[in-house]
């Protein structure tokens, strides 16, 4: 049989164990605070029925779909989200009780151009509460989210929050009306982070048709400026009058008010620009930028989504979630030297004098994972310096010796790698003096 | 736009969280027990090119891959198991030290006609020590796969192990020869647990051609009794002839007494008809049953497998590894009574009252995750029974009331559904009493 030669799908990727170590405890780190919410862990088949998936993500959506058929002649095809799954297990499930919170960390794949950072296969991180129509659900999403970036210390966070409804009442004021000018103009307003205001308003010129006393109008709205709850009262006389922007001012006034109430306000930021791309979105928005390193982008976002959860149903079901990006998280935290370093799975290495010792090795080892301390065993027996070298180039920093003589006396030796200092402690009181050991 | 029928394909499933929070309690329990030795996570794409899995499971196997063409026309499939895909990586990562340890557990996919048990995607969970081709890795897998049975509490497990070449030894003393004939010996002494000697017998002479004097040299050393690692000596004169024999005796004999000076020995037994199912195996096997309850299969199997891993390589890689059947095992447990029970992601469900307690129930339910405590927040204020009755629902035992009186004084009143009991705790001191609700 000639040799196939092992490479992997463009696109697609190996994660060694060196970047999986952080990235395994980082999203360990995030279903605990998920689930410290009371969310619990819903997991769906990879494969669906094409038919679950078409025409829910856009044309440009169904052409990405990695769809086949299958050996049944089935028309198949791999997740392209987490949230139609969702939708189709709150159809199919009908029992399930609600408000109903569930979390997904799962893999979903798209047949997208691969380029930098933007990969076939990749992960996505979500939370939802289905079923509650109150911005106390839409709070609780912000605050899951908040909590998780508190729990992964990430430095600097700040969560911008809108209402679509608010965006709407002020493009039916500067005179914006129909389905494609509404959405034409807030894909424009979009990008004004990106791209700036004089850009902006080219586009909105030219796609949606404003002159400039409807852009003077819909940019007063957009760059007011709320630095408290109250603020939000000065953009009643410009949109109170339209019944979606008054709709939308009370909902964002009493999200804020729930938010304050919690002791989250501080790291929440009113941003009347934020418009989100999707289209989905009914009520509440929400993008989360690291301060000073916004050009990574959003790291979370999500909103309220009242329509898309019935559409396995005859009913309609209220809905609003957050969505981490973890992989584009994890890369701006390596960047910024903030990813907490993982890189061995266990907490010491413990070297092999003579194959003879490997039993004995064993035994301790047994002692000291019931004491927490993660042992990896050498398995090779081979001089002292190379074996050090060794542990040193696996990422271990502390190093076990256990020969004969310690054997002889009920102790271990641990050595530093980092300093050089060694100690003998004794075996019995492994459950005292292990935790200075543990990663 | 009509509704589509929401349904999963046949041979998948849904899991929801109450099937979903025992399961990733356990999957989490394993995974701490493989990184407690040092394994590290390895995460592969779950689409492969086809030509890297094809002719690796035989032609059954080919014809059960989840393969098709992708939109960029390349022949890809889903991965059918996690260990081909462990030796593209190490063909492929050449730089990787070795010994290397790596654990994975995530789905695979196989067309198969779905039965009782049986699913089109299902979970493999994988640990392999490649690069070692000493006992002490085979003894190793064994001792990690014992303590992932510890760390789950189950009950009454026993390993039983056998080595390949003494089979190979006893066959051919026994007169078979030939790759065909061996394997097909192989497969019919695998099913002697199952369908007993004489079944076996019958098979052996009429798939094989034995006759009396070959089933019985076959079934003196199958039969051996090893209640002590000393008792292999008496196979010395039965395949101590055969080099195959000869060597198998000699490293089953090292492996035990390595299994022995660790103190493992009391959970595994010797089984020489043990003959596992799969051709790749070239020494050390083992399988793992729950005494009194073997009908479920082995649970935790594993072996040697020398000429496996360096597929796409020019050399061989030694590697021995060990997989947990999770689903199987799960199954079992439930049926045992023995899963550790988890109904609900958070430890207490905080009642609301009105509206407006919402935002403080927030602030409370931050100090307590805080302590520890998973706090789930009803979402909807209505009749206080109503709510009692939601939370016994979900499986909640505690519930928190936290309303204006309990707030003026600085505590939380914890019920205890089961009992009716209540008790009033002061806020500030959270992190003393918290740790006596925690799930």
């Amino acid at each position: 049989m000639s040799i196939v030669t092992p490479r992997v799908l463009k696109g697609f990727r190996d994660y060694l164990p060196e970047v999986e170590l952080p990235r395994q405890a980082m999203l360990s780190t995030i279903t605990k605070v998920f689930e410290g919410f009371g969310f619990g862990p819903l997991t769906t088949p990879a494969l669906e029925y094409s038919e679950i998936l078409l025409g829910k993500y856009g044309e440009e959506g169904d052409k990405l779909l990695y769809r086949f058929e299958d050996n049944g002649h089935r028309d198949v095809a791999l997740r392209y989200d987490l949230t139609v799954p969702l939708a189709r297990v709150i159809g199919q499930h009908g029992h399930l009780p609600q408000p109903f919170r569930r979390y997904q960390v799962a893999p979903v794949w798209r047949a997208e151009k691969p380029a930098r950072g933007r990969f076939r296969e990749f992960m996505q991180c979500d939370v939802d509460v289905v079923g509650e129509p109150s911005m106390r659900a839409d709070a609780e999403c912000m605050i899951v989210g908040l909590e998780v970036l508190a729990a992964l210390e990430v430095p600097l966070a700040v969560m911008r929050v809108n209402n679509r409804r608010i965006l709407d009442g002020l493009l039916e004021v500067a005179g914006v009306s129909g389905r494609e000018a509404t959405f034409a103009a807030l894909r424009a307003i979009d990008k004004l982070p990106k791209i700036g205001r004089a850009k902006v308003e080219g586009e909105l010129r030219q796609a949606v048709g404003l002159d400039d006393a409807q852009l003077a109008t819909l940019f007063e709205g957009l760059e007011t400026e709320v630095a408290a709850p109250s603020d939000l009262e000065a953009l009643r006389s410009l949109v109170g009058e339209t019944e979606q922007g008054a709709k939308g001012l009370d909902e964002l006034a009493e999200l804020l008010s729930i938010v304050e109430g919690a002791g989250y306000l501080d790291r929440v930021e009113v941003d009347l620009s934020i418009a989100r791309g999707l289209d989905y979105y009914t009520a509440t928005i929400y993008e989360t930028f690291l301060v000073g390193h916004e050009a990574y982008g959003s790291v979370m976002s999500g909103g309220r989504y009242d329509g898309l959860m019935g559409m396995f149903m005859k009913q309609s079901v209220p809905a609003v979630g957050i969505s981490l990006g973890v992989d584009r998280l994890i890369s701006a935290l390596v960047d910024l030297d903030a990813v907490i370093p993982r890189k061995t799975a266990a907490d010491v290495y413990v070297l092999l004098f003579a194959a003879e010792d490997y039993g004995p090795n064993l035994k301790l080892a047994r002692t000291l994972r019931a004491a927490g301390l993660g042992s990896e065993l050498a398995l090779k027996p081979a001089r002292i310096g190379k074996q050090f070298r060794l542990a040193q180039r696996k990422g271990y920093r502390y190093v076990a010796l256990h020969g004969e003589s310690e054997r002889a006396d009920g102790v271990v030796v641990i050595k530093d790698l980092d300093s050089g200092e060694q100690q003998r402690l004794a075996i019995a009181q492994a459950s005292e003096w292990a935790p200075r050991f543990a990663l």
